[in-house]
């Protein structure tokens, strides 16, 4: 009998963690002698609908990968066995066995508020190394970047109370969880019930109770004595087992020590039940017991409950938040955008219907008023001087990490701050608004020159070098 | 300067891979001595809409889980660290010091076609160790699952032409990428991009080449031709990145060894593109290179082009399948059904609104017509002969596994099979039809005694145990 596989992510396998294409692709650079250094951009094409912003997230992630990825004998043994390679030299997986990134990463700051067309990462190094990293990078950058902008969505909606992320049993698997754990943070929420989140990132981890504590005992008043005796100081109560009002009232009789937490409703009318429940605590004076909420909660429901009234304190969304349900996918790509021939950049750029995006390697600069709101920001060529505040930075060198890598408090507070500083429209979570990204100049010119190039190139056979600037 | 972490789930951290509340219910438990035998079933709800028939998937990694569970020096230090288990005893922490899940398992084989109210997964073991486990069971079962179900509609709308998963950079993370590409296969797709899939589970792994390919080489036809001569047996030119027309014409004068395995159009009409294309080749007698689509496709775009009649051969899907656009998330949950108290089984349900499911410990029995067509399911209660045939298995006895995992192929063809046995209508990717699933006499009492029995008890204060049958 063989023993069942944990398909765990691992140092060792993750080389693999990847498209077969990335592989066939480097295997045909390395054996036509194509690795010049080439710069790629990651970003998303269009915001995705009823979204006026982002948050980027994932960078830290993104670097651990660039940092660790190498391929392991038994990786490039399936690789060597796969039909694809019977060609390939046995140069190139001994190329494979001495792989490690050297290259160079630009990025915006995690917690930073970003749009579409806006890099928010770029890799320069060697064809190779650029090519091979491209899946796993979009799979990291992506997730936790669409999480952590509905995270943002939801803790706008929240006014201010506290948002706990429940969602790992709805994530997209045991690493989901976590991932959507870290994003959630970033965007906002000021705790999670996932605890490995808690130990490996300081995230405050929070609990309740589950229903099965209620039903296991013969009564719900034992069940909510039996946990407040163990917990006295962190006990919230999950009174919508059988009666929410007989809940509240049960809670109430077993309030001896005057240190409940809260009280949880996860199903019916929240509003109403919120009301009903906040008046039975308060009648007898428990005026600091909270209400918390939960149950297929998302930005929109938190808005309405809060517009009318309902007085929660705390909510725990789950499943909407860590899939980013009205969005379940940030359509992050990674494009080649400069390649060394010869010594010149020469600038890169595809113009397939609709997908056309600004070759050279970019810069984005962002303005504000006076008052520290942000006006647009400013798609430029990297040596332009532009004027604003530039977001990209260095982060990589030579593949050495060369920034100091933030608590995850840090960039929780950068996301805090840098959505404070967006213009109001911007944080309707109903109506979308789209930011101004401008183009420089000289941007758009090299675009349009690129384009005449390739397009009078894919007409002849031979070679139509279009050199910068 | 810190290392970036790499958020791996692992077998030294898999302890803390759940919610806080599981840690504090275990201590409570531990600490209230209510440690007896109890049985918890995940099942989905209510059906997901636009879906008429799920694919069980998740298995193996949810036997991995059990099977591998411990908690480490360092998972129980945070732990015993956390301000909610200051008053609980050390005790608890030896016991989790000593932890491994000794329990029962039943399941529904991975790739048979369920539906709602099903258990998917039966546990049964002292109430701590069930309670434990919930949540990285659900991310496991409803997430793969999840994927399955979305991957058999797109390849039902295929019409037996291979869909390929081409999500991993859209997935919820690296993990979800493999995950989605075994439960894809499940689903009925025929090969991935994921090449640790591909090693891991012999999942066939494929790929083409992407725009950066076409993009670093000085013409599109240099780029095609390097390609061709290091993969002769296994090009797939992707011919959009410039002029998809222009890239067929290109195609057909580089199919030189008469070997080119396809073309692949990834933008644009590609009705109108896939004809044109199909037609170019014919006309130099290249019908053997197949076309392939791409390009967030789903099973309507699918069958749409195909009902147009586009003569496209092979479908790379990706984003809409890996996160399961449509419906990103499965409601699956896990539900205390049975306790042991004093040798009495006793049967658990909660009757919060809309929330209502059926006490004790279950089966699901399939019943067919003489060619094997599916008529209904029948839940009934475990020790009830129901006369069809019965679909939860034993696979795991005091916590090891007592099945032959099986191979991922028979689980793909498990799945086919399955799904062919469905009545027709329940096959139609665009109306959604419900599957009946009835209850035994036996359970419909057996609900109704419970409910009112704790009805009872909700208004006393003393127990009212209700005894099954």
């Amino acid at each position: 009998m063989r023993e069942p596989k944990s398909l765990y992510i691992t140092d060792d396998n993750i080389g693999l963690v990847t498209d077969l294409y990335q592989l066939t692709m480097a295997a045909g650079y390395f054996q036509n002698k194509v690795n010049t250094p080439a710069t790629f951009e990651l970003f998303v094409r269009r915001m995705p609908e009823n979204r006026s912003f982002l948050v980027a997230a994932g960078l830290e992630q993104a670097l651990h990968y660039l940092k660790t990825l190498r391929f392991s004998d038994s990786a490039i043994d399936y690789i060597r066995r796969h039909h694809s390679f019977k060609r390939v030299k046995k140069e190139f997986f001994n190329y494979l066995k001495d792989f490690h990134f050297r290259g160079d990463v630009h990025a915006i700051p995690e917690g930073t508020v970003v749009f579409a067309e806006e890099p928010l990462l770029r890799v320069t190094a060697p064809m190779i190394e650029t090519q091979l990293v491209e899946t796993y990078l979009l799979s990291t950058v992506n997730f936790q970047t669409l999480i952590a902008s509905k995270a943002a969505r939801v803790v706008l909606a929240a006014r201010g109370r506290d948002v706990s992320d429940f969602g790992s049993r709805r994530a997209h698997g045991p690493q989901a969880g976590v991932l959507a754990a870290r994003a959630s943070f970033i965007g906002g929420c000021t705790s999670t019930s996932n605890v490995l989140a808690g130990n490996e990132l300081g995230i405050p981890a929070v609990g309740t109770m589950a229903h099965s504590w209620v039903m296991a005992f013969d009564t719900e008043e034992e069940a909510f004595r039996r946990f407040y005796d163990v917990f006295p100081e962190s006990t919230a109560l999950l009174i919508d087992t059988y009666d929410t009002i007989k809940g509240a009232h049960l809670a109430k009789r077993i309030e001896a020590k005057n240190r409940l937490l809260a009280v949880r409703l996860d199903s019916g009318n929240l509003l109403e039940l919120s009301k009903e429940v906040r008046n039975i605590l308060d009648n007898d004076g428990l005026t600091h017991v909270k209400i918390m909420a939960s149950g297929d909660l998302n930005e929109y429901l938190i808005d309405d409950l809060l517009t009318q009234g309902a007085p929660i304190d705390i909510f725990g969304v789950g499943t909407e938040m860590v899939t980013s349900k009205d969005q379940p996918a940030l359509g992050g790509i990674y494009k080649l955008v400069e390649q060394d021939k010869g010594g010149m950049a020469i600038p890169r750029m595809k113009f397939s219907e609709d997908k056309v995006f600004y070759p050279s390697t970019k810069q984005v600069c962002r303005f504000s008023t006076e008052n520290g709101i942000y006006t647009h920001d400013l798609l430029c060529l990297e040596d332009e001087a532009c004027g604003g505040v530039p977001l990209l930075e260095r982060v990589m060198e030579d593949g050495d990490i060369v920034i100091n890598l933030p608590d995850i408090k840090v960039i929780h507070d950068r996301a805090r701050e840098s959505i404070a500083h967006l213009p109001q429209k911007f944080k309707d979570i109903k109506n979308t608004h789209t930011y101004t990204v401008k183009k420089s100049k000289r941007l758009q010119e090299l675009k349009k020159h690129t384009e005449k190039g390739l397009r009078e190139a894919a007409n002849k056979p031979q070679k139509a070098a279009i050199v910068k600037k």
